[in-house]
């Protein structure tokens, strides 16, 4: 599979930061290498990258970065999602494998210029919806949901679970500080589970990162 | 097709807008019946019901709901959506087509509960990423598709196009009070068109309705 890159447009921090965040690490749960940003936000980057730092993978993210400079010099064909485009299932077919695709995705207004440099406009339905749900459905779609469960080798796991949550700490990886509280977790042998319940709890989920997004750090349930 | 209904939880009506509005407008195009909110916001109801009224179907939205309310009589499968739970991929087979679903949405915090009173609760991934992005690709592959470029008879139609916008007016549905602005863009036959450029503008677009989303009512390009 080819390299997926991200470029966000239209970013204003303040009030997009959800929404930009939503993009960054759905974009790197789908297989993206990494997001470009057009307007420089280093709270966005320092939350994105504490995400891949205890998640694991290698997702970049750059802010401050034009979309024309980013587009470029780059090899590779320009899909730029937008509710005018063509059909996506017809668009899917059309879009090279072999060589690495720059999504484009925008925030309120799109320039003109942006539909000509693409070299596929691609729409995800023709209602107005979420630029966060296009970009998953067309990256679900483009990968064919391959990313979805890959191995990160980050510091935690999730263990998928019909009714509770199993997060599975990679002995390796463990932080040393942390390493006498969380040997009291751990199983009586094998890998070191650092949070296992029969239950659901209601402890945050760890579904963004740092003081950007809505969650915050997460708290681990006793 | 069964009936999808969503619910969403944990929904503070400052914080979370844009994300809920993104979760009911995708929702909606990804062929949902209807989203019930937690938290009572009648500027996220308007929000909705504007978008629906201008580009059809019959999605309906409920806020000030409770999820316990919302899944007592309901005579269908729940589904919650959560990064700890089964692979979507395991999942989808077991889920029923001939029985309504009702798709549990969390923000922040889940209660224990919730894992609990689902019949599913199910990943989509097992990385944390966005609850828009898991919940469009779970709609997306338990529709197979078949929502996102259905008529739904409104007043406005997007019609797919690879260069630049095309937005058709349904006659029969146009608003009197705008006929006669309207009728100087009309083309000389057949069905009136609203707007039809070559190449995409730099007009909003109507990705978000009302004060209550990002952009605001959508300005037509001249």
């Amino acid at each position: 599979m080819s390299d997926i890159w991200i470029m966000r447009i239209g970013h204003r921090p303040e009030r997009d930061k959800r929404v930009t965040t939503h993009v960054a690490l759905s974009s790197r749960a789908l297989g993206a290498r990494g997001i470009y940003v057009d307007t420089y936000d280093e709270v966005l980057e320092q939350n994105i990258r504490s995400v891949a730092e205890r998640f694991g993978g290698d997702y970049e993210i750059k802010t401050g970065v034009r979309w024309q400079d980013a587009t470029r010099g780059f090899k590779g064909k320009v899909v730029h999602l937008t509710m005018y485009g063509e059909r996506v299932d017809e668009a899917l077919p059309k879009i090279p494998r072999d060589e690495d695709i720059m999504i484009i995705v925008g925030a309120e207004k799109v320039p003109r210029e942006v539909y000509d440099r693409a070299d596929f406009n691609v729409s995800v339905g023709n209602q107005p919806h979420s630029e966060i749900a296009a970009l998953a459905i067309f990256l679900d779609r483009f990968t064919e949901g391959k990313a979805l469960y890959s191995d990160r080798h980050g510091k935690l796991t999730v263990v998928p679970n019909e009714r509770g949550k199993t997060v599975v700490e990679n002995p390796d990886r463990r932080r040393m500080r942390a390493a006498s509280h969380r040997r009291r977790l751990q199983a009586p042998g094998g890998r070191p589970l650092l949070h296992r319940e029969g239950r659901g709890g209601g402890d945050r989920l760890p579904h963004r990162g740092g003081r950007h997004g809505p969650g915050g750090r997460r708290r681990l349930a006793a």
